[in-house]
């Protein structure tokens, strides 16, 4: 292929640089900054304000703490841009600082914050969701002004504080703030690639709906001898709530869920049947005695395509060790729903409200509050920008560019999509087995490091559209 | 009615130091002797301990610490004996010195081992259950000791230190001291009376029998996105597994579980719509919106004569404050059954393990562990002990004495009464609501005095039987 722009310079500072740029991921990793966690909010704070300091070394201007919410009450995002040339596109991209809670703490092999690097991964909570995606185009952009001084296409970034709790105040500041983020294309790094050295665009993301439902019976734990047989038992009316979501066919039973879900086409159905998906190995990659889910439909259409219903977690009565005979006075679920086009989570969420008020039996009292929500994306890959972004990856990793979906939100995309028009390149380097949720979280520094190379590659192929 | 033996002397005793019995029994209960956790395993020893030092005070013979468990690992136990003379019949009391846990200690008003007095209650936790029961009859002793010098009866006191965690131990202690047990009739204090005033003996309580299944699908959390109707959520599979437990009518539907369930007789039926059952006030203590449970029962037919099942507690994901968006690994449930004559606990359990590992889906692994059991009882109503007692007790409170049953399990009546052959008499002095495995355990203060009273009336009247 005919390279008009050689980028011998820019890989060749990249290459000569590795072990510094890991390094400074690794500093930055070290801040906890779990937003879900009140108790961390300076240090979420912190951590913003540690990626500043290396923007500006780097060399962007008008580096910014963007304050969200209302009186500054939620996390602050951070803003940074490099103006190039007016004739020149104009780039944003988009990524996240903080990070999910690392609990169970114990299940971790090396703490969560003082990340080690083994088996070419760097380990710790962050490495890959988000701080190293949005690294590797800062690391990018330093190459570029290193080497050439500035940069081929005008760039900005946004990196938000709160996409972990669903980005609540994301959509105002995009508003409060629509002029400053003005671009012509919006590059996001915050998802996985199909599977090592694959490099992959992401075109479709599953939006969400979270809630949480509590059930109280009586107000106090009851003797379950006493008692029991004759009053509600909030965990086992939970129980029998939770259990109705869903048929035997793994179908959710809430009326409406469905109405609006586009099916798939022939083509969608045949394009992903054609990935080179190695169900044995991602089933053991989860360590589940099986795969499960919505009959009629493969494990990848069933996480990408189909809309899911999840328990994130559940608490009720005594749970120490030996036992308590007791009816507990309550019980609480934490629910989740991955939503596909055309699904709206507001809908969706007072669907299930309705439908455990409706099936709640005169023994307790129940109550659901809807904790966020985000809408499903899918991009539009007619846009010729999806041709540039899919060589610039591919010259960096040496292999074609498939397209892919992925099951998770990033509240972001199908906002800023809303409010710009504009595609968004979901470019992501993670890897499916990364627990980026989960203990043990980890990066893949050969895909750090290539990542680097193609976010230079898509910023060069970009001055060219 | 015609007293043979004037009872003022010991009545006036009883009277004459009511109030330091008051401290002595609030001295006890601030020692923490909760037998399921292991951190308080000391405690337990040292509850035993100064229940010796009491029984020797006021006089008892051969106090004694009776360890249990293979290698005395499990709780001692206390046993002491005051012999008064061969001709006269010999009755065994049997309590328990240890105590619920505490958990939620938010919840307590007062703190659970530092007992207050208010609105003529003592609150605490083992004020009650079963501490003060086993204090009225240590009062009962010393207020005929101090008066005349020796007891009507020939009396011994077994006093166990695992009655809240099943009891697993007492079986092979029972074996090992049949003769140091040997007694012509049973008394059992660790029953509520069916209300305030009226005395009641227990002729009927449930057993138990008590599990923990486990769920386990991935090996880890998992993203929900990422993986989200892929595979197995272990949290909504043991919700289903739990909800499959009853039908729509209340009615468990584990296989042979109803197999040996004796129906209620026309009479037993009648006996129990003739007692002054207030079930608004019954219900209002519970603080539940509405009743509950199987179909075609009465409130009290269902706690005191069906089978229940109720989860005691159930975890599994996170359950902090936020969200977090994970398929969990793992869910539990702390799952008791009450049993009535003839349910069989092992059979039970079995029943209840093949059940759940029947219907578990192949996405995940299911174990269920039996805790322990208890076998229910039903008393020999038509033995004469059982009318000397329903005397002494109505003597006390100046009012007949209703036969009632109770929900709960106390697994030494189904051993002794198996052992031994005896005559069992439930005589308790508990209140329906008294929160007795609950935070704010009480007292009232009113039913530990009388209580006494009936004690010493129970020994005077056996002495001539």
């Amino acid at each position: 292929m005919l390279d008009p722009a050689p980028m011998e310079d820019v890989l060749a500072y990249i290459d000569g640089h590795r072990a510094r740029f890991v390094e400074e991921l690794r500093e930055w990793v070290r801040i906890p900054a779990i937003s879900s966690d009140p108790s961390h909010r300076a240090d979420v704070l912190k951590n913003a304000q540690h990626l500043m300091a290396q923007l500006e070394a780097i060399g962007m201007e008008d580096v910014q703490l963007w304050p969200t919410g209302p009186g500054g009450t939620g996390h602050p995002a951070v803003f940074a841009e490099l103006r190039s040339s007016p004739d020149r596109p104009t780039l944003l991209v988009y990524g996240h600082h903080d990070v999910q809670p690392v609990d169970p703490l114990e299940a971790w092999v090396s703490p969560p914050f003082d990340p080690v690097i083994r088996e070419g991964r760097m380990w710790g909570r962050g490495v890959v969701d988000d701080k190293g995606q949005v690294h590797i185009h800062v690391k990018a952009i330093e190459s570029f002004l290193r080497t050439r001084g500035k940069l081929p296409v005008n760039l900005k970034l946004i990196v938000e504080g709160e996409e972990e709790i669903g980005s609540a105040n994301l959509d105002a500041l995009l508003a409060e703030k629509s002029k400053e983020l003005a671009a012509d294309f919006v590059c996001v790094s915050d998802t996985a690639m199909f599977g090592r050295g694959i490099p992959s665009l992401c075109v479709g993301l599953r939006g969400m709906a979270y809630l949480e439902v509590h059930v109280t019976g009586p107000s106090i734990d009851l003797h379950s001898g006493s008692f029991g047989g004759g009053i509600a038992n909030p965990v086992n009316v939970l129980a029998r709530l939770i259990a109705r979501l869903h048929d035997d066919d793994g179908r959710v039973q809430v009326p409406g869920f469905y109405d609006k879900v586009v099916a798939l086409t022939k083509a969608e159905r045949e394009e992903i049947h054609g990935l080179p998906f190695d169900e044995p190995a991602w089933l053991a990659s989860t360590g589940a005695p099986a795969a499960a889910g919505e009959k009629g439909y493969t494990t990848l259409e069933r996480v990408w395509t189909r809309p899911a219903l999840d328990c994130n977690g559940i608490v009720g009565g005594f749970h120490g060790d030996g036992s308590k005979t007791i009816i507990p006075s309550k019980a609480s679920a934490k629910i989740s729903c991955r939503l596909v086009p055309d699904q709206e989570p507001e809908e969706i969420a007072q669907q299930l409200g309705a439908f455990f008020q409706r099936h709640a039996p005169p023994g307790v009292k129940v109550k659901v509050d809807y904790l966020h929500g985000g809408r499903p994306y899918l991009a539009p890959t007619d846009h010729p920008v999806f041709e540039v972004a899919k060589r610039a990856f591919a010259k960096a990793f040496g292999r074609p560019t498939v397209f892919i979906r992925e099951g998770g939100s990033i509240p972001f995309v199908r906002t800023i999509a809303d409010r710009t028009g504009k595609p968004c390149l979901l470019m992501g380097f993670g890897q499916p087995d990364e627990n980026s949720h989960a203990p043990n979280e980890w990066l893949d520094l050969e895909n750090y490091h290539l990542g680097i190379k193609s976010a230079a590659y898509l910023y060069d192929e970009l001055s060219r559209i």
